[in-house]
């Protein structure tokens, strides 16, 4: 086989064959393809699609171009769920407690956070002490026992995806319906589930912004999954405003903490409910009304945020520093940025405030940046609310004058007060089953 | 400006700008762009074409990425040509004495032969002797004194279309009517002419297999040249057969000659008739018809074959080669071809030919593969004539019995013997001149 004529078919506009594919896979993996061919491949998989066959045949072989997980050491049906990326989306933390105090279970390898979308594991790792490299045995011995288990991604999982990654981010090939749901479900095939939930974010700080665009993908993956033999939801969700109110590590950390506690923001409250019910009946743990019914049961006597205690404090999180974290961590600078006028408060781009909290020290620019657990903004009302001249938009806490100077120019172009209340978006927007 | 942003414009299907072209060509040629964002770009123009003023620019940005040619010392209107390759295509070693003979001029840089397709430049130095890398000084003193000079094109030359083509023939992205166009006009437009005459040969035995993708090119070619301010024609001429009926570089100059001298072939006589005509209308030099008329005196009387004879011995050859080719070279071996049965004879492949001359000697497989210049084949009887089983079909040229078992096998693929004659096919099919 040649990678010439690989090329050759799909610029022709040709599926490419298992066969094709698998070579390819290993030649990518092995270093025997130069980058020169591989991009243009990536060219011409962004300009002619793939077909579904196709696509589900190039993600498998990506899943299994490196590491896959076995969960089989852990009991019950596993049922993996993965979010697409916002801001201020803190659900994983949320929703692990819930279900482990349901009986069901989740055991999670999660990433870190790049540009304006946050990441899971950057979240724990605000909480001193918290590990997210966590050996396989204890992986399992922890989803066993407290019936939550998150860690980090290893390098060698996908090992495809990386490569194909770092081309497609030099080559302006991410944002192609193919490469996106294989890039993502390569990594949920190898890592051992035996179901799928997809949270597909929809909106403006989200990398799908229109609902069509989002259906698409989450089409693509749902279909991934069934020909893969995974049973896969997805799940399409409202990204125009943050999830909640708060956006930085410790800040999100400390609202999922009082989410848990039933006195969470309600966009927030809601969508991990809905989450964690439709988790539950998926590992076929009850009805979805009974799911539903022992999800917000969870919450409100206090089991899950138990869970949560016990599941911090067995990865060897500090839970101290959400109560007190100047006790932990050098005190932010606090800036509260008031609104002009009265109205209505809308959010003009989600994408702003994560651009904001990263400006404030909350992310990370390039994958060497340093993250300050800290910083960050918290909503003082949530979108569509009313507010008076004067009164706060939104808090913004960093380490210095000159980055809180840059949130809050952020800030004030992604908020704005109108006067008129602008429409209610629905949180659910959709759900994208197999047929 | 950043190459992602290129490519990103071009992948969403927009035209790039001046500046963005000018930007690329500039990096391209300093190394400043990794191989996989140009081959990216490639693939991406492959797939989604470019627009007529996006192409002009595109070739003309090719055109100054090296060495640029001055003919302004020549006197007279410069009329270069060009033929996309194909089989047996010897016309600018014919054009060339008949230009001259009628007070016109041919300056010209040929190339080398790759594949199946041969190149002047390899056919000249089959006479021994002959200097195919004349200075400048001597080129423009050959041309205005002989009336004929033809050398072999620098490295400097297009510099760009020498990058692009390297990454274009491991991309699968050779086949591209804008990146075809614009590599041949890069080089027509460096090489300091007034006009351009281009010979599109379209057929089995060309690299554009229908007349719809040969007008396609050269309708591209035709528009480049017009809006870079050249006049430029183009013809498109049938190579469902060889050219003449031979193939093999000595075997051609002997065949050049005897054109030469009124006793060629009656395809390659016509063709280079109607071409030296319309190189002398373009230069000026009087109507079509008085053109015409001239071409054929000069052949007739032994003007052309005279200025045949200056021309070879200004650049060194010697001519003593032709009639006497085992005073210069070993003697190769010969095979004959015969007939199995009576019938027409009909070409399949004139691909097939060529590559039978190849594995005859006569060709290059690799770029640094040796040509043997007495290896090659003649046809004995031209495509469409009737033939008697058991007459000779094809005499072929090599230097041991393996290659002419070889060439023959392919041979025998290319050419068959049919019970009714073939429809005769047009040599000229079209003329494409800018509106």
């Amino acid at each position: 086989m040649r990678m010439y004529d690989i090329l050759e078919h799909k610029a022709a506009g040709r599926c490419l064959t298992e066969a094709e594919i698998a070579w390819f896979m290993d030649g990518l993996c092995a270093g025997s393809i130069p980058d020169y061919q591989t991009s243009a491949l990536l060219m011409a998989i962004f300009l002619n699609g793939m077909s579904e066959d196709e696509l589900a045949c190039w993600t498998d072989a990506m899943a299994r171009s490196g590491d896959t997980v076995d969960l089989s050491a852990i009991a019950g049906v596993k049922v993996d769920k993965h979010s697409t990326g916002g801001i201020g989306d803190k659900t994983t933390v949320i929703l692990g407690p819930i279900l482990a105090a349901c009986g069901g279970k989740l055991a999670k390898m999660s990433g870190r956070g790049l540009g304006f979308s946050g990441g899971t594991i950057d979240k724990l790792e605000s909480l001193p002490g918290f590990r997210t490299g966590l050996d396989e045995a204890e992986f399992v011995r922890l989803a066993n026992t407290v019936g939550v288990a998150v860690t980090g991604q290893t390098a060698r999982v996908a090992l495809a995806d990386k490569k194909l990654y770092a081309l497609r981010d030099v080559t302006a090939t991410v944002n192609s319906i193919p490469l996106i749901a294989s890039s993502i479900m390569s990594k949920k095939l190898a890592s051992g589930s035996d179901k799928i939930l997809l949270d597909v974010k929809v909106g403006t700080g989200a990398f799908m912004r229109t609902a069509e665009d989002g259906r698409a993908l989450a089409r693509a993956m749902v279909d991934i999954g069934r020909r893969n033999g995974k049973e896969t939801v997805a799940v399409l969700t409202n990204m125009n405003r943050p999830l909640g109110r708060a956006v930085g590590n410790l800040l999100e950390m400390q609202e999922a903490y009082e989410t848990l506690r039933g006195r969470g923001p309600a966009d927030l409250t809601e969508l991990c409910l809905w989450l964690s019910a439709k988790m539950l009946a998926m590992a076929g743990l009850g009805t979805p009304e009974d799911c539903r019914a022992r999800a917000e049961a969870a919450v409100e006597n206090g089991a899950a945020a138990e869970k949560f205690r016990q599941w911090i404090a067995a990865q060897g999180g500090d839970l101290r520093a959400l109560e007190a974290p100047a006790d932990f961590y050098p005190e932010p600078l606090c800036r509260v940025v008031r609104a002009e006028a009265g109205g209505f408060l809308a959010v003009r781009s989600a994408e702003d405030i994560g651009k904001a909290s990263v400006a404030l020290g909350a992310g990370r620019q390039t994958k060497e940046d340093a993250i300050d657990y800290t910083a960050g903004l918290v909503l003082a009302a949530s979108p569509g609310e009313p507010v008076a001249a004067g009164q706060p938009l939104c808090r913004l806490y960093a380490a210095d004058e000159a980055r809180l100077d840059e949130g809050e120019a952020l800030l004030r172009e992604a908020l704005a007060v109108e006067p008129e209340a602008p429409p209610a978006e629905p949180l659910i927007l959709d759900v994208v089953e197999a047929p």
